[in-house]
């Protein structure tokens, strides 16, 4: 029975690794109704390696895609991309991205990890940025976990469409539309 | 003659710090068509100091009005500031700003150069910004100086609508939009 239910338990986590491989072993521990302690050993069991390794692996393999900006450009982690379709970023907020007084984090940031993602999924040997529409809707705070998926919506001629959605866990903090330019990468830019 | 053609350009030049206080020595020696040398003589005996000096004055005497922010938080230069109505900042793009392939400057640049100097012109003790539209219109490029100018268009309960605009030289190279919301100082933000 114990046996049984670990099996049952093992195969889940192999699931989530695929669907929701940024939860953290205290996320899957709550999924899965167990201690972080069984979810260690399950890891351990089944190769799988720990959440920052996983997301490094995911960064490093997916970077060597982008072509239209430098892949070190993308703010914070890019951990999946499919050129000229969709990608998908981590930026974790930090002490130095607040603003001092409200201590809400600085638009900045949001703005560059939408930007530079939606950028990133440009198939074209260039773009730069034409137009940028957003929302900020939740403020963030440091130690908050940013996850941007970014989406081209449709293309036309030099044109791109992109939308980006950034959701701290569940709840969305930040949207943006953009219209994207790609450059001739001989010839100068065609802006 | 000499002298009263001296007395003339002496007092345009005067006229000139108030209406354009960021001309370098060169664009003054342009306008009034002469050379360098005869403006840097004519700021000595005027007791004009030179741009970078005069960028500084401004900035430090304008800076102690910011509310909504901390002053150091404001992106380049805050070089005027009515609260509650229009501020004005520059900002030069350096070799770390531009894109590596595009050699264009990244739009997080602007961005932040906008936003900072919307939210530093708000007259509320902090705020942040909700939502922002914005159009890139030129592309920017190291060495380039920018001007932004914001204005306070309307104010609705705690949501101020200001618009930027920042010019490379004469040319209009962004626009924004912004709506942002100010926060109470006690009792957390109300977003």
């Amino acid at each position: 029975m114990k046996r049984e239910k670990k099996r049952i338990r093992q195969s889940l986590l192999i699931d989530y690794m695929k669907t929701k491989p940024f939860f953290t072993d205290e996320d899957l521990a709550k999924l899965l109704n167990v201690s972080i302690q069984t979810i260690r050993l399950d890891r351990l069991e089944l190769g799988i390696p720990e959440l920052r390794e996983r997301i490094k692996q995911l960064a490093e393999a997916t970077q060597k895609k982008v072509k239209s900006i430098s892949s070190k450009e993308v703010s914070g982690e890019l951990i999946d991309l499919e050129l000229g379709k969709s990608g998908i970023s981590l930026l974790n907020i930090t002490e130095d991205m607040v603003f001092e007084k409200s201590r809400v984090a600085k638009g900045e940031y949001m703005f560059a990890q939408a930007n530079s993602l939606a950028l990133a999924l440009i198939d074209a040997p260039m773009a730069v940025t034409g137009v940028a529409n957003m929302k900020y809707k939740a403020p963030v705070h440091v130690g908050d976990k940013l996850v941007a998926k970014a989406e081209l919506k449709h293309r036309r001629g030099n044109k791109f469409f992109v939308w980006v959605k950034i959701k701290n866990g569940t709840k969305e903090v930040f949207r943006a539309k953009f219209i994207l330019v790609s450059l001739e990468s001989n010839g100068g830019p065609k802006v």
